[in-house]
């Protein structure tokens, strides 16, 4: 058994639901663990982390504009507003999604759903650059290199 | 330490939310593991998973209703609609519930509070087969068998 | 690779969105394991964890008027009302938020982002007792004490 850790950032746009899949994918790819757990972890709470469909960029906006109706970006609604409309609302939403997935690992790859993708979900209505720490544990890959 | 993982099928009937806590102790009591953390992911975004509690039917009622009612299956409210009413507001309930749950284990067993239960809530109108991977990561039970 | 686990009591207030980032921390920090992730799980169905800004209590305030206004304590909207009017929201509430949170740890200690705390969100209208299992895995630290 053996735990590899690294850092990721990301840039996002404002409100972007941005797909981190292959950023994800690729590092656990070169870490030589084939049965494990990948945990990924965002280090804020005006941004998460969410496992949504990865083929039509419809159900995404979908998503977006019910979270919209649900949490107004009306500061007539919230004790806290001196960081803009869009902060409590992005509060709340991080609040109803996730800070951290935990997603399983076979054969050395992240074992997602065919139309699963992993996705990172700015609240924000300006850019930012987020930071995720991923963290690998699992079995090391025990298969002598071909050739 | 060691890992074991595996996959679990479940047929599920329209919006149910069915009990699977037993489905999972099974494998978890199996393993020999005694002291870990036990980790499912399920493969799909239009069913989801949920620690509920397991005592009365008329909670997961109400959870069902209330959800229902705070995503309702209106295709005037959507962009994607060509896979019926019922598909993106499956997709939101999924975002507002667990693609995976991480549960701990004591003494070989899944350490679940007295009225817990592990629950997969399909959010689709029509019956599925919902595919699951569990993994389980912990300390080989070191204790010899008796008798 | 090791595994740790222990249990944490926490007093609830009504309704608190109380921090336990300090409860944590200290037993992490006692464990003596460098690399690794933290899961917590709350045994109950009617109180839950979350990642939130640990700056302006403001921003609780408004998460918690936030998800009053969603579920109403009103019972003509449940059918489960024998343990008050607060009893299903509670579990909505639960169930929109998390059970379980997996942190990673370097060097030893909890790797929150600066603006992050872990809070315990009691959602019913009376006190109470509640109950967590933390689990730590990760690589011993084999740095030599000083001195």
């Amino acid at each position: 058994m053996r735990i590899a850790q690294t850092r990721l950032s990301i840039d996002t746009k404002p409100r972007e639901i941005k797909e981190i899949t292959a950023d994800i994918a690729r590092w656990v790819e070169c870490q030589n663990i084939s049965t494990g757990l990948l945990t990924a972890y965002i280090l804020h709470t005006s941004a998460s982390l969410l496992i949504q469909e990865n083929a039509s960029p419809d159900v995404r906006h979908d998503l977006d504009a019910f979270l919209r109706r649900l949490v107004p970006e009306d500061i007539s609604l919230y004790r806290h507003n001196d960081e803009g409309p869009d902060d409590v609302p992005a509060h709340i939403k991080s609040a109803l999604t996730q800070t951290q997935l935990t997603i399983p690992v076979s054969d050395g790859r992240l074992q997602l759903g065919v139309w699963q993708g992993i996705f990172l979900f700015e609240h924000r209505a300006s850019p930012h650059n987020r930071a995720l720490v991923l963290t690998l544990i699992g079995e090391v890959d025990e298969t002598p290199p071909s050739g």
